[in-house]
């Protein structure tokens, strides 16, 4: 049995997550791939344990993430496990990897789409999920600028530095009044637990697509309905998730306003033909689910064993 | 994080395990305990991965069995993680362990029920999971003499060597007519993945107490429905389980037999006062729940640790 740590995992890359999670989600079309709903126990006031289960029939792996959630840190590993032996062969660190392949989701998902001339980048929310959210999106666009949002100033400067650190070399601006973002933003990312719209829809500019990560709980409700209503695609990673944990979108099928058998999960987008025109509003809506998990756990193993 | 294998979790004993098990059924009675629904992963054609997770308030600990089966050969780790720091602290190898809480169970519900004076332990179905479940009746109950049936004498004769070998010092007799080790036992463990009753009811003896592990499938039905039906006690190991999975109590219902309200679980069990003449008829019904599994894995843990 082998065990990688947060240290060695960061080896494991943007590029290596995008081709991954994209080849699980081929795997997935092909049926190869079992995906189980998160099995969720409270242990307490403020502390949880979740266990994310998942199995690759063509690795021949299976992969659980146990993730703890403890006063609103987490931490997570998979666990993999040989199907053909039952052996574990490893404990592969999962906290990278869950900013990971969250910002590898909205890269395919971008990257399907979003304008192929996107140049501006809005980022509302500047927490520890946001981070790789941008380098997805880098990953499949030519951006030109990142608008940064927080309504904490001082996290907006610590973001904008981390991102700078990490090889974003665009332009980066730090506005505090969300509709300067808004109306210049090709692309907005959301990442916070807003249990109301971040941005207001008058603003949304003409062909934006947005990318929201942070609302996985039915009370958080970060996208605006109204967007979430107009949007002529909107994917998600799981189509269960989102329509039992998404705050916004629950809230647009309750207002009529959008309808769930609208929604295209991420592996079906990867087949289908998007005909969209230069105006229309895009959306992508993340709340995870185990084989995204699983994408990146057995890639990070296979690159590092 | 700590790794105990087969060989190493050997000296986790009987006594170890049942002292255990009884303990989180205390601690499920005082709601320290969450137990989870297995996971089932299908893995093609005869293999599969599942995860039994549960959560143990009190210990900080949250355990989850990883267990494989491949052409009916089966294989378990246990997962250990720490709810306060999140971090995995041992991974506990389960197969020996699965062998034994069922045993453990076995021997708790054997003591609840059966009678003080019960001498004859019959045996029918000698495979692997039936060894520890020998041992959890002797430790309960002062055994003069053990029968064991298999529909293949020299796999019986195999079982007498092993559980020999282990320690049973009392007679051990081997027929080959069912009905002669059922109509002399005063308790019967049953572990076959029979599709029809193992044992005729009116060869039942009076004031019999039976413990049945076998059955986990509504397909597999070793139990007599008519023993169920006019049991005066029925304890279930986990009463979804049995309810979903165990043939032979649903065959029982369905032929009004029975009712699953009748069902004590193990837990309740222990809070419940027994009121037995000599001659009623008890069962038990084991289908395997995650919460067993934790409280071996957990004890072993802090035995080797």
């Amino acid at each position: 049995m082998k065990i990688f740590t947060e240290e060695e995992v960061m080896s494991y890359t943007m590029a290596d997550a995008i081709r991954d999670t994209r080849a699980i989600l081929e795997r997935q079309n092909a049926d190869k791939i079992v995906n189980r709903k998160q099995v969720l126990m409270a242990a307490g006031h403020n502390n949880m344990i979740m266990n994310f289960p998942a199995l690759d029939i063509e690795k021949g792996l299976s992969a659980t993430k146990i993730m703890s959630i403890r006063d609103g840190v987490s931490k997570a590993y998979s666990i993999l496990t040989d199907i053909e032996s039952g052996e574990v062969v490893a404990n592969v660190a999962a906290s990278y990897l869950t900013e990971l392949r969250t910002g590898a989701m909205s890269g395919i998902a971008t990257n399907l789409l979003a304008r192929r001339d996107a140049k501006v980048l809005g980022v509302i929310g500047t927490g520890r999920m946001a981070v790789q959210q941008v380098f997805g999106v880098l990953s499949v666009r030519d951006i030109e600028k990142i608008v940064l949002f927080n309504r904490h100033l001082e996290k907006a400067e610590v973001f904008k530095d981390k991102i700078t650190a990490l090889g974003a070399n665009c332009e980066i601006e730090i506005v505090d009044d969300v509709n300067v973002l808004t109306e210049q933003s090709d692309i907005i990312n959301t990442a916070t637990p807003a249990r109301e719209a971040v941005f207001d829809d008058a603003y949304v500019k003409d062909g934006a697509h947005i990318n929201g990560i942070g609302a996985f709980m039915p009370s958080t409700k970060e996208l605006n309905v109204d967007t979430i209503g107009r949007a002529k695609y909107s994917i998600a990673d799981y189509k269960k998730g989102v329509e039992t944990s998404a705050g916004g979108f629950i809230e647009a099928v309750k207002q009529e306003k959008f309808e769930f058998d609208r929604l295209i999960q991420l592996n079906e987008a990867l087949e289908t033909q998007f005909d969209r025109d230069d105006a229309d509003i895009t959306v992508f809506k993340s709340v995870g689910a185990s084989l995204y998990d699983m994408a990146v756990a057995i890639g990070a193993y296979e690159k590092l064993k």
